[in-house]
Protein backbone atom coordinates (compact mmCIF):
# COMPACT_ATOMS: atom_id res chain seq x y z
CA UNK A 1 0.00 0.00 0.00
CA UNK A 2 1.28 3.48 -0.82
CA UNK A 3 1.03 5.16 2.37
CA UNK A 4 2.49 1.72 3.93
CA UNK A 5 5.84 1.36 4.90
CA UNK A 6 6.91 -2.36 4.10
CA UNK A 7 7.33 -3.60 7.86
CA UNK A 8 3.94 -2.25 8.50
CA UNK A 9 2.14 -3.60 5.55
CA UNK A 10 3.73 -7.26 6.34
CA UNK A 11 2.48 -6.85 9.52
CA UNK A 12 -0.92 -5.99 8.93
CA UNK A 13 -1.44 -8.59 6.20
CA UNK A 14 -0.31 -11.13 8.62
CA UNK A 15 -3.51 -10.23 10.21
CA UNK A 16 -5.40 -10.79 7.30
CA UNK A 17 -7.50 -14.16 6.71
CA UNK A 18 -6.51 -13.65 2.79
CA UNK A 19 -3.78 -12.73 0.58
CA UNK A 20 -3.54 -11.56 -2.92
CA UNK A 21 -2.44 -13.41 -5.88
CA UNK A 22 -0.24 -10.42 -6.78
CA UNK A 23 1.23 -10.43 -3.72
CA UNK A 24 2.21 -13.94 -3.75
CA UNK A 25 3.36 -14.20 -7.11
CA UNK A 26 7.02 -12.92 -7.28
CA UNK A 27 7.37 -13.89 -3.58
CA UNK A 28 10.49 -15.94 -2.40
CA UNK A 29 10.83 -18.99 -0.97
CA UNK A 30 13.15 -20.49 1.65
CA UNK A 31 14.39 -23.48 2.65
CA UNK A 32 14.93 -23.97 6.30
CA UNK A 33 18.81 -23.56 6.32
CA UNK A 34 17.54 -20.03 4.98
CA UNK A 35 18.93 -21.19 1.41
CA UNK A 36 17.22 -18.86 -1.52
CA UNK A 37 15.24 -22.24 -3.35
CA UNK A 38 13.43 -19.46 -6.02
CA UNK A 39 10.35 -17.64 -5.96
CA UNK A 40 6.92 -18.48 -6.84
CA UNK A 41 5.85 -17.37 -10.25
CA UNK A 42 2.02 -18.53 -10.45
CA UNK A 43 -0.39 -20.96 -8.46
CA UNK A 44 -2.88 -23.49 -9.65
CA UNK A 45 -6.53 -23.31 -8.83
CA UNK A 46 -8.51 -26.56 -8.92
CA UNK A 47 -11.52 -25.44 -11.00
CA UNK A 48 -14.62 -27.09 -9.66
CA UNK A 49 -13.63 -26.27 -5.65
CA UNK A 50 -11.44 -22.79 -5.80
CA UNK A 51 -9.10 -23.87 -4.11
CA UNK A 52 -5.06 -23.31 -4.62
CA UNK A 53 -3.44 -27.01 -4.94
CA UNK A 54 0.31 -25.84 -6.53
CA UNK A 55 2.48 -23.01 -5.71
CA UNK A 56 4.35 -23.13 -9.21
CA UNK A 57 8.04 -22.13 -8.02
CA UNK A 58 10.39 -20.65 -10.44
CA UNK A 59 14.09 -21.91 -10.43
CA UNK A 60 16.89 -20.68 -12.41
CA UNK A 61 18.72 -23.85 -13.05
CA UNK A 62 22.18 -24.41 -12.51
CA UNK A 63 24.44 -22.24 -14.40
CA UNK A 64 21.62 -20.03 -15.37
CA UNK A 65 20.53 -23.15 -18.09
CA UNK A 66 16.67 -21.72 -18.31
CA UNK A 67 14.25 -21.74 -15.78
CA UNK A 68 12.51 -24.47 -14.90
CA UNK A 69 8.91 -24.69 -12.71
CA UNK A 70 8.46 -26.90 -9.96
CA UNK A 71 4.83 -27.00 -8.59
CA UNK A 72 4.93 -27.40 -4.56
CA UNK A 73 1.78 -28.50 -2.88
CA UNK A 74 0.15 -25.04 -1.28
CA UNK A 75 0.41 -26.88 2.24
CA UNK A 76 3.93 -27.50 2.66
CA UNK A 77 4.31 -23.79 2.57
CA UNK A 78 4.93 -21.65 5.64
CA UNK A 79 4.86 -17.71 5.55
CA UNK A 80 7.65 -16.28 7.51
CA UNK A 81 6.95 -12.49 8.28
CA UNK A 82 10.68 -11.85 9.57
CA UNK A 83 11.93 -13.78 6.12
CA UNK A 84 9.12 -12.18 4.13
CA UNK A 85 8.88 -15.36 2.06
CA UNK A 86 7.97 -18.47 2.17
CA UNK A 87 9.69 -21.14 3.87
CA UNK A 88 9.76 -24.89 3.28
CA UNK A 89 11.40 -27.87 4.54
CA UNK A 90 13.07 -28.75 1.47
CA UNK A 91 17.00 -29.10 0.57
CA UNK A 92 17.89 -28.41 -2.81
CA UNK A 93 19.26 -31.71 -3.92
CA UNK A 94 15.35 -32.97 -3.57
CA UNK A 95 13.96 -30.42 -5.15
CA UNK A 96 16.19 -30.26 -8.14
CA UNK A 97 14.94 -33.81 -8.31
CA UNK A 98 10.98 -33.10 -7.96
CA UNK A 99 8.77 -33.17 -10.58
CA UNK A 100 9.62 -29.94 -12.54
CA UNK A 101 8.64 -28.66 -16.19
CA UNK A 102 10.19 -26.08 -18.94
CA UNK A 103 8.11 -22.53 -19.71
CA UNK A 104 6.44 -23.85 -22.88
CA UNK A 105 5.98 -27.58 -21.60
CA UNK A 106 3.07 -26.97 -19.21
CA UNK A 107 2.20 -30.05 -17.91
CA UNK A 108 -1.91 -31.47 -17.99
CA UNK A 109 -1.95 -30.74 -14.49
CA UNK A 110 -4.65 -34.17 -14.55
CA UNK A 111 -5.03 -36.23 -11.27
CA UNK A 112 -2.57 -38.36 -11.96
CA UNK A 113 -0.16 -35.54 -12.41
CA UNK A 114 -1.06 -34.01 -9.37
CA UNK A 115 -1.26 -36.95 -6.91
CA UNK A 116 2.74 -37.34 -8.58
CA UNK A 117 3.42 -33.78 -6.95
CA UNK A 118 1.71 -34.57 -3.83
CA UNK A 119 3.28 -37.75 -3.31
CA UNK A 120 6.53 -36.46 -4.03
CA UNK A 121 6.24 -34.09 -0.79
CA UNK A 122 4.61 -36.62 1.15
CA UNK A 123 1.11 -34.55 1.37
CA UNK A 124 -2.16 -36.32 0.60
CA UNK A 125 -4.05 -35.12 -2.36
CA UNK B 1 1.60 -22.78 -25.24
CA UNK B 2 3.26 -21.93 -28.13
CA UNK B 3 2.83 -25.02 -30.11
CA UNK B 4 -0.82 -24.92 -29.49
CA UNK B 5 -3.60 -22.74 -31.65
CA UNK B 6 -5.53 -20.65 -29.53
CA UNK B 7 -8.82 -22.84 -29.91
CA UNK B 8 -6.78 -25.88 -29.61
CA UNK B 9 -5.49 -24.51 -26.07
CA UNK B 10 -9.19 -23.49 -24.89
CA UNK B 11 -10.21 -26.74 -25.80
CA UNK B 12 -7.79 -28.84 -23.98
CA UNK B 13 -7.71 -26.42 -20.78
CA UNK B 14 -11.12 -27.05 -20.08
CA UNK B 15 -10.39 -30.60 -19.84
CA UNK B 16 -7.84 -29.93 -16.87
CA UNK B 17 -8.97 -29.69 -13.29
CA UNK B 18 -7.05 -26.76 -12.92
CA UNK B 19 -6.34 -23.27 -13.70
CA UNK B 20 -3.11 -21.12 -13.26
CA UNK B 21 -3.67 -18.11 -11.39
CA UNK B 22 -1.95 -16.36 -14.66
CA UNK B 23 -4.61 -16.82 -17.63
CA UNK B 24 -7.56 -15.82 -14.72
CA UNK B 25 -5.89 -12.76 -14.40
CA UNK B 26 -6.60 -10.23 -17.13
CA UNK B 27 -9.55 -12.66 -18.32
CA UNK B 28 -13.03 -10.71 -19.38
CA UNK B 29 -16.10 -11.33 -17.14
CA UNK B 30 -19.02 -10.95 -19.29
CA UNK B 31 -22.61 -10.65 -17.48
CA UNK B 32 -26.01 -12.99 -19.55
CA UNK B 33 -26.74 -10.32 -21.53
CA UNK B 34 -22.80 -10.59 -23.37
CA UNK B 35 -22.22 -7.33 -21.79
CA UNK B 36 -18.62 -6.57 -20.46
CA UNK B 37 -18.06 -5.84 -17.24
CA UNK B 38 -14.54 -5.61 -16.78
CA UNK B 39 -11.05 -8.05 -16.70
CA UNK B 40 -10.26 -10.19 -13.50
CA UNK B 41 -7.33 -8.07 -11.83
CA UNK B 42 -5.99 -10.66 -9.03
CA UNK B 43 -7.74 -12.97 -6.51
CA UNK B 44 -7.92 -13.17 -2.81
CA UNK B 45 -7.02 -16.85 -1.27
CA UNK B 46 -7.96 -17.71 2.25
CA UNK B 47 -4.23 -18.20 4.31
CA UNK B 48 -5.25 -21.03 6.10
CA UNK B 49 -7.45 -23.09 3.54
CA UNK B 50 -5.73 -22.09 0.20
CA UNK B 51 -9.09 -21.44 -0.76
CA UNK B 52 -9.63 -18.89 -3.59
CA UNK B 53 -12.70 -16.79 -2.08
CA UNK B 54 -13.00 -13.62 -4.60
CA UNK B 55 -12.11 -13.07 -8.10
CA UNK B 56 -11.06 -9.29 -7.98
CA UNK B 57 -12.87 -7.57 -11.01
CA UNK B 58 -11.07 -4.41 -12.08
CA UNK B 59 -13.39 -1.78 -13.68
CA UNK B 60 -12.95 1.43 -15.49
CA UNK B 61 -15.71 3.00 -13.77
CA UNK B 62 -17.87 5.42 -15.98
CA UNK B 63 -16.24 8.50 -18.26
CA UNK B 64 -12.33 6.94 -17.10
CA UNK B 65 -12.43 8.38 -14.05
CA UNK B 66 -10.28 5.66 -12.42
CA UNK B 67 -10.12 2.14 -12.14
CA UNK B 68 -11.88 0.45 -9.42
CA UNK B 69 -11.64 -3.21 -7.87
CA UNK B 70 -15.31 -5.31 -7.44
CA UNK B 71 -14.60 -8.56 -5.36
CA UNK B 72 -16.72 -11.01 -6.58
CA UNK B 73 -17.19 -14.43 -4.92
CA UNK B 74 -15.44 -17.21 -7.00
CA UNK B 75 -18.75 -19.17 -6.86
CA UNK B 76 -20.35 -16.68 -9.03
CA UNK B 77 -18.36 -17.04 -12.07
CA UNK B 78 -18.25 -19.92 -14.41
CA UNK B 79 -16.11 -20.19 -17.52
CA UNK B 80 -17.81 -19.94 -21.11
CA UNK B 81 -15.31 -21.27 -23.66
CA UNK B 82 -17.02 -19.80 -26.40
CA UNK B 83 -16.91 -15.97 -24.93
CA UNK B 84 -13.74 -17.36 -23.59
CA UNK B 85 -14.03 -15.47 -20.24
CA UNK B 86 -16.19 -15.43 -17.53
CA UNK B 87 -20.09 -14.79 -16.91
CA UNK B 88 -21.76 -13.55 -14.14
CA UNK B 89 -25.57 -13.18 -13.60
CA UNK B 90 -24.90 -9.78 -12.97
CA UNK B 91 -26.46 -6.51 -14.21
CA UNK B 92 -24.19 -3.22 -14.20
CA UNK B 93 -26.17 -1.31 -12.13
CA UNK B 94 -26.19 -3.72 -9.73
CA UNK B 95 -22.22 -4.09 -10.14
CA UNK B 96 -21.79 -0.28 -9.64
CA UNK B 97 -23.66 -0.44 -6.74
CA UNK B 98 -21.17 -3.36 -5.08
CA UNK B 99 -18.30 -3.15 -2.78
CA UNK B 100 -15.48 -2.20 -4.24
CA UNK B 101 -11.99 0.20 -3.60
CA UNK B 102 -10.39 2.48 -5.15
CA UNK B 103 -6.52 0.83 -6.07
CA UNK B 104 -4.36 1.81 -3.15
CA UNK B 105 -7.13 1.88 -0.69
CA UNK B 106 -7.34 -2.15 -0.36
CA UNK B 107 -9.81 -3.20 2.57
CA UNK B 108 -9.08 -5.48 5.31
CA UNK B 109 -10.98 -8.77 3.94
CA UNK B 110 -11.27 -9.60 7.39
CA UNK B 111 -14.58 -11.83 7.95
CA UNK B 112 -17.16 -8.83 8.16
CA UNK B 113 -16.27 -7.44 4.83
CA UNK B 114 -15.95 -10.86 3.30
CA UNK B 115 -19.34 -11.42 4.43
CA UNK B 116 -20.81 -8.40 3.29
CA UNK B 117 -19.33 -9.17 -0.11
CA UNK B 118 -20.95 -12.61 -0.19
CA UNK B 119 -24.37 -11.63 1.11
CA UNK B 120 -24.57 -8.85 -1.59
CA UNK B 121 -24.17 -11.45 -4.35
CA UNK B 122 -26.30 -14.33 -2.16
CA UNK B 123 -24.13 -16.37 -1.65
CA UNK B 124 -22.85 -18.37 1.67
CA UNK B 125 -19.65 -17.45 2.96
Amino acid sequence: MAFDNDKNTIERDETHEMISSEKVDGTVVYNRDGERLGTIHHFMVGKRDGRVRHAVLSFGGLFGMGERYHPLPWDVLTYDTEKGGYVVDLDKDRLEGAPSYERDQEPAFDRAYNEQIFGYYGVAY
